[in-house]
């Protein structure tokens, strides 16, 4: 279920929604441990070359993330809602203890549903405007989002294969 | 006790401390009941016309703050923690339910802890950079919310006698 506190306006907000055939448990564990999110958490070839999560309200998420070409763009956020298998909530407005950052873009909203083995998985992006929607959106929201998906199921799988 | 999550830095952010002879039950009520918060969360003469609160993280906190002179300044932010009696944490970096604000200042820490039969009252304002600081300072970060503390505690009081 949607948290009764996220409001979702499609002109300022982008939604994927999709049903994946790993259950909720590993996709909690994938995208909460730096060991497993560093895995699949960009499209490749761009890698993840470091990785701080500390999941709790006001607690750190951060990465570090390489171009093919070696430029590294560090993100730093923090987490807001945490309920382990149901959702997962951080923001790029607030850096680690609620702190204001200099350049906010977006909130995002991540909430997984029992879906007979599988999970419904449901990636939320909330704008504060319609131009900064449209950039996500021009970014490749869409396409990087669906593909790092594709990424953890696969990362998932293996992990379970190699168990 | 201070949240583990909040990290005060002296450049950035500014403490205002005050032990206040009233419980903290009853500065929590003060603090979370909009017919109560209107009636001393501005120096007077300001006044506020409107008040909103949702008391949950990602819930609604706005007033409308109307000076002497008759115009009106409205607030829009966000609640991020909420601990009855303990804590209360809310932003302006983020609108409700999330939504990254266009013009964050600060993030508001406040904390109470028993004193006797009174309380010991911690208000912190978390800044992104030292202009935001300096600027909070300048308008009377310490006379103001010292003022309002003395009003907070006489209504508190003026309630009681009522009672």
């Amino acid at each position: 279920m949607t948290s009764p506190v996220i409001k979702i306006d499609p002109k300022l907000d982008l939604v994927l929604v999709r049903e994946i055939d790993v259950p909720v448990e590993l996709v909690w564990k994938a995208w909460t441990t730096p060991e497993h999110l560093r895995e699949w958490f960009v499209p490749k070839p761009w890698t993840i070359t470091a990785c701080e999560l500390d999941v709790r309200p006001g607690g750190v998420f951060s990465t570090v993330m390489r171009s093919p070409e070696g430029k590294e763009f560090p993100n730093a956020g923090c987490y807001l809602e945490v309920t382990p298998n149901e959702r997962l909530i951080f923001t790029d407005a607030l850096l680690p203890g609620y702190r204001p950052a200099a350049k906010p873009f977006f909130t995002a909203v991540l909430e997984l549903a029992r879906n007979g083995a599988g999970t419904k998985y449901t990636a939320i992006a909330i704008h504060g405007d319609e131009e900064a929607r449209k950039n996500h959106e021009d970014m490749g929201f869409f396409e990087g989002w669906g593909t790092v998906v594709d990424q953890m199921v696969a990362h998932i799988k293996a992990q379970g294969a190699r168990a």
